[in-house]
This record gives structure tokens, C-alpha cells and sequence, in this order.
């Protein structure tokens, strides 16, 4: 089953806004067998979007177009929509009705702009949005299906949740297909590529390996798919271990997660806590460990120590360390994690000092360059690293380099 | 001018990897005057390569690729290239000097995936990469510019700001252009537009306006076009003017910045510092406080007190407070803010205590309930706040809330 999605809106194009509804619909449907053979984002204008509905290759099955469904002027998705599917705006009293409760919970007048969105297509089947304003729009025009949704991503994500995703699956029968997802840290994709060229070629034609890099992590990726789900699963599982005999020390998790959640379920299970004190990082791996619903129960806290003063004032570093070994350094990068623990009350810890640039960098310390540090009751490890990058790249490999150190001690303990 | 970006990769297809590159090259091109007609994304294979290719618009300009030059055996975007552009792969002595020369500074050993990187096009010219192994590509075909760019971020941004931008600007001559960008924050998007309905009304046809909405803040980005750079740049003023008169209230920054941004420039030029106490938004605020590059002449550090235990043994909070009026209260956020700017020793601070979700919320305290206090040597300013949205959407809500209060106080000083 082909699907396509379509992206309507010039802040996505003019860069201004980055999409993420896209890639999440495309997983989405992905997971469910479809096969997601084209993206395109176009102009907010009716001539682009006509132009894009008009374009669609044959044998799609799915299209779900997002954004292009809010108040302002410049949104005229659902007038083309009309023209397209040869129909036209009527008001529809559910969608008016939920509209009025939600900005009376949000004490906010309605206002035209408001009575405006609970117009609809009159031959669409309306997919009620409770947590927004503009409702999502199911078509079908031959054996197609049309859908269309606001572009506000935990309104898109309802609706997907709440109508589409459960509708297609009654829609469409799916084909089989499994993913398993191997979480590896440590080396290169290029080297890992080569780590794993023998694997590869074994490969059957109905198992695909893709390689998914992020900061450092990359996700190995096999997809199968055939006629027979148990036949695909058993593959599966086959090539998953002889992954673990290949590359044992590179993976971290085969259940797609993050080390963030990896961490979370780690000290969940052993019943333990951690916090962080983070220098260069400036709070990233403590927003990275709360991203994690249900945090709260091994998340105790974290101290920034960004400046060198609050190194000292907070976490109790000798300044005499400080200045003979300099804030980015092994003394102090333990000392930081050995500090926190005890202070935050945790039984782990782990900490961060480097340089992520753009300024700060010397001949002896560059930018990347970056000490990290964990703590248990037992014991403290620590390592260095240098990363090639920018401000903001640095910071998310910098974070993942220091969990996976917190990763190792907790699984070790 | 117009312009087009192409895409490549099944991991952007499937959603496993959130493409930001398409946004960074839809700015940069838009500020130098192209029209982004589409952007399109497609699986990483011959054939759909290849169709994307020859299905570029008549008129377009330039077309951007990104993505399918890594070393993994499914990129196979340059040979694809080579046969749209009837030539063939021949080894640049040239790119193999730099992959030579990176691997060796990280420490790598060469191989033979790194010596097929340097494996070009013959009839393109190479535009060099210092920060990886893949270069970029500039072909002409007629009067079209066609550019591949390797996929990682950082490969491409340095690749585009060293070659591919300037070569561009000599290339083309652009259309004058010109953009005002004004940050509004205080209503939602639906509100903002009724109030401006008659200011949209009277804007001439060389002016555009756009709601970008992000997290609370909606910028509203001015666009002119026409012949004459200052014709447009006086009537982009004018209507700046307006808006300044018509909500006063709500423009934070006239120059595209984000509070953080705005915050650190205070700071700077008050010669003033900054902490953050942090409980349901996890370090979330600290981490964007220190995006900025610089920020450490201002930002001194900070305390994620996410347990309760933590507020009082690090911030000293009275158990007593915390048990009467709950975690989540005015009283308890004040004394969070309080305490941390002294305890870090700064100027000014601002904490946040709320109920991000999913879990943790009651009837009198819903999911979205968020508390904030800003703190200065003379005052403490407190609000209360209630929002629509999941985890990730709350925290990001939650952290604009507060660093708007602190950006209050701090030029309310």
C-alpha cells in the first residue's frame, strides 16, 4: 500500500518553521505497512495546493495533506479541498459545539475566525478534534482516501490517534511487515558499515538494513516483509542475533529507545535514582532525562555549574583544582559527579565540562574537546572525548557520550 | 528566482530521522530572494531519484539535493547523478587529501568506504568539505543549477555557507527582497489575527504577512518584494510603525530573536546575570538559555529541583510550605526563584513549578498547570499559567512563560 503526504504551508518551506508532523506520520504509517513513497511541500495558495492534489502518482492509496486549517487569512486548504472533491463549506453543529466548550474552558471569547472553522467540506466524513479548534477531513474519491489535518502537532498527532490510524486499518487490509530496531553507540556509521559488510550481503531480499545516525547513535534498522508475519519474525530474529555476536559491546538497546529511556528503565528495574551536574551541557541532560514520562520517580535533580564560581559555591570544587587542572578536566569533572550525588541525595550521578563552541577553544583544549564523569556509591568513571561540530551539535553528542557513561556504570552496578 | 529541495533518504520517509536540513536551506535561499516552490522528499533509490529529477518544474533555477552521499552501500545518489548528467565517477585527488587528513586527525584508519567518497562526478565542480568526508557537487544544466549535498547537518551548513551561498549570489542576480521579523507573544494565533484584520486589510500587494506560531510565541514575518530595495524598506517600516501601535503589549523583539536571545542581550548590555531554578521543565530553560553562543558571560548555572527532597535540602525550601501549599504553588515558586539567585548569586532568577504530564494531575491542579516567579535584588514577580498540550509541547510552553517574566522584570529594572 502506497501513501503520500503532503505539507502545506510557506513557513515550512522559507525554513521558518522545521516540520516534524511529517516524519511522525510517515512512522506511523510506516509501522502499519505502508509504503511512504513521496513527501512534497508546497505554497499556502490554492493554485499549488490544486496542483499537488492533481499530481498524485496513480496507485496511491493514502493521502494525508497537514496544515493550511487555521483561523488566519492565509489558510484556504478546505476552500480548494471544495473545489477539488466538487463540494462546498457547510457548518457543522458538532464541530461548532466543541469549538464553543473548548475556548469557554480556555475563557477566550469566540470570535469570527473561530465560527469560521466549524465549516466543513459537505461530502467529507468529519474527524472530531478535541483538543483544537479545526476538526480533521476524510475523503474518497475512486479507491483513494483524502485526509486532511491541521498542522498543530498534538492536534494532528489526536486525530491520527483518536480516527485515522484505527479507520485504516479497517480501510485497507495491510501486507506483513516487522521492523526490529538495534540501538548502537561507539563507532562510526562508515566503520560500522564496514564492521558489518558480510552481514549485509548474507542478507536475504525480503530483510532491509538501513543505518539511522543521531549524535553519535545510530539506529540499525531491519525490515521485512513478505506474506507470512511469522515467517518474517523468525528471519528477524535470526539476523538480530547475529547482530549481538558481530557487534556485542555496540549495543545499547534492541528496543529503539533512547539512552534516556534506556537509563529510566534501567534504575526503574534496580529500584535507583540519579542526577546530574552539568557544565558544558548546560542542562540538556537533565531536559533529556525528563522527556521521559514518569521521570520524576528516578530524576531526583541536577546542578548547572556553568559558571566556575557556582562549581565551587554549589557543588563545593577546590578552586585549587579548578585553577591548577582548569574547569575542563578529569579532577573536575569527578568531583562534579561526586559532589552532585551526594548532594542531590542519588544513588548515580554523572557530569559534564568541555567546550562546545563556537569561542572558548585553545590548542591543548579545541572546541569538542569534552571530560565526562559518573558516579555510583562504589565508584567513579570517567572518560575524554573530541567531537567535530557545532554549538548545538556538540551539546547533543557531548549529552549522549556522558549517558552512555552513566548507562555502563549503572548496568555494571 | 525559484528554487527547489530535493530530499533523499528512506530514514526522512519513514520518520526515523526529523529532516532539518530543508528548513535551514528554505531560509537561507528565501532571505537571498528565491521562491522555495517545493520541497520533496523521496526514497533513497535510482528510480525515484532519477524521477524527481526529471520532474523538476520548468523555470526552476536551482534545485538542492541533500542526503544519499554517506558511505552505507544504500546511497546511491551519485551514480544516479552521474547518469541524469551522462557522466562518470572518477577518483579526486583533491577530496581523498581531506578524508585522508580528517581520519587521521580523529584517529581512524582509512577505508575502502572512505576512498569511495572520493569518487566524483566528472563533469561537476567539487565543492570541498573541511568538517567530513562527503563534498558537495554543483552541475549546470541549461540554465539550471543543480547542488548535492551530503545529508548531516553540519556538512551541509558549512558546505552552503562556504560554497554554495556565495557561488549562488555571483550566479543569479537576485530580486530585491526583504524581510521584517516581529516576535509577539500574550494571545494565540486566532486572537492575534482578529486584532490585526484591518492592519492585513490595508497592506499593499508588494507586502505579505505570515502567523508563525512556536510554543506561545507567534512571529509575524513582513515579506516585501518589487524593484526597489528602499521603496520596500521604507513601506516594511511603515508598517512596522503600525504595529507598534497597535499591539504594544505584545511585541517582544523587532529582530528575530527568541527570548533567549532577547534575555541575553539584556543581560549583556546591563551587565547583569541570570540563574534558573527549575522543577517540571526538567532544565529545559537552562539548556536554552546556553544555545546562545557567549552565554556564560551571563549565565552562571542552575538548580533542577525536580524532587521535592531537592528543593529543600539544595534550595532550602520550608517543608512546611512545600506540604501546605503543594509543590506546585505560588509560594513555593517564589521561594525557589529566591533562593537559587541567591544561592547561585546572580542578578536576576526565574523558576517554574507545573504539571507537564501525562501523569501527576488533579482536579483543582490539571496537566498544564505551571507556576512561575522571576526574582531580582529588589522584587519577586509571580504568574499563574494553564495550557493545552502533551509533555514535550508543556515544557516548551512552560519555558517560553517564564523566560517572558524574567525578560519583564529584567527591563522593568
Amino acid at each position: 500500500m502506497k501513501a503520500e503526504i503532503i505539507i502545506i504551508g510557506d513557513e515550512i518551506l522559507i525554513g521558518q518553521t522545521v516540520d516534524t508532523n511529517s516524519a511522525w506520520i510517515g512512522e506511523a504509517l510506516n509501522r502499519r505497512g505502508f509504503d511512504i513513497v513521496r513527501k512534497i511541500t508546497i505554497h499556502d495558495n490554492h493554485q499549488d495546493i490544486l496542483g499537488a492534489l492533481n499530481e498524485i502518482g496513480t496507485g496511491t492509496d493514502v493521502i494525508i495533506t497537514t496544515g493550511g486549517l487555521g483561523p488566519t487569512s492565509d489558510d484556504i486548504t478546505k476552500q480548494t479541498l471544495c473545489e477539488f472533491f466538487g463540494t462546498k463549506l457547510v457548518p457543522n453543529r458538532v464541530v461548532l459545539d466543541m469549538i464553543e466548550k473548548m475556548m469557554k474552558h480556555r475563557g477566550i471569547p469566540m470570535n469570527e475566525n473561530n465560527r469560521k472553522q466549524a465549516e466543513v467540506p459537505e461530502s467529507c466524513r468529519v474527524l472530531t478534534n478535541a483538543v483544537g479548534t479545526a476538526p480533521g477531513l476524510w475523503f474518497e474519491k475512486g479507491k483513494t482516501v483524502f485526509i486532511s489535518l491541521p498542522g498543530v502537532p498534538y492536534e494532528m498527532k489526536y486525530i491520527m490517534n483518536e480516527h485515522v490510524l484505527p479507520d485504516l486499518s479497517i480501510h485497507f487490509k495491510s501486507q506483513a511487515i516487522q521492523h526490529r530496531n538495534i540501538m548502537t553507540y561507539g563507532v562510526s556509521e562508515s566503520r560500522l558499515a564496514e564492521i558489518l559488510t558480510g552481514f549485509e550481503k548474507d542478507l536475504s531480499s525480503e530483510i532491509k538494513l538501513a543505518y539511522l545516525p543521531s549524535y553519535g547513535i545510530i539506529k540499525l534498522r531491519l525490515t521485512g516483509t513478505g506474506k507470512n508475519i511469522s515467517v518474517i519474525s523468525h528471519e528477524l530474529e535470526e539476523q538480530v542475533i547475529k547482530l549481538r555476536n558481530i557487534i556485542p559491546d555496540l549495543i545499547f538497546s534492541e528496543d529503539e529507545e533512547s539512552f534516556e529511556m534506556t537509563i529510566g528503565r534501567l534504575l526503574k528495574t534496580f529500584n535507583k535514582t540519579v542526577c546530574t551536574a552539568e557544565s558544558c551541557t548546560g542542562g540538556n541532560i537533565a531536559r533529556m532525562l525528563t522527556s521521559v514520562p514518569g521521570s520524576s520517580t528516578y530524576f531526583k535533580g541536577s546542578v548547572v555549574a556553568y559558571d566556575n564560581a557556582v562549581k565551587e559555591a554549589v557543588l563545593g570544587i577546590s578552586s585549587n583544582i579548578i585553577r591548577s587542572e582548569g574547569a575542563v578536566s578529569e579532577a573536575v569533572v569527578r568531583a562534579m559527579a561526586e559532589s552532585a550525588r551526594k548532594l542531590i541525595g542519588t544513588d548515580f550521578s554523572v557530569a559534564t565540562s568541555g567546550i562546545a563552541g563556537p569561542a572558548g577553544g585553545t590548542d591543548e583544549k579545541p572546541v569538542g574537546t569534552l571530560w565526562i564523569a559518573a558516579a555510583s556509591v562504589r565508584e567513579t568513571i570517567s572518560e575524554k572525548h573530541t567531537f567535530p561540530g557545532d554549538r548545538i551539535t556538540n551539546i547533543m553528542r557531548f549529552s549522549n557520550a556522558a549517558l552512555n557513561l552513566l548507562r555502563r556504570l549503572v548496568i555494571r552496578e
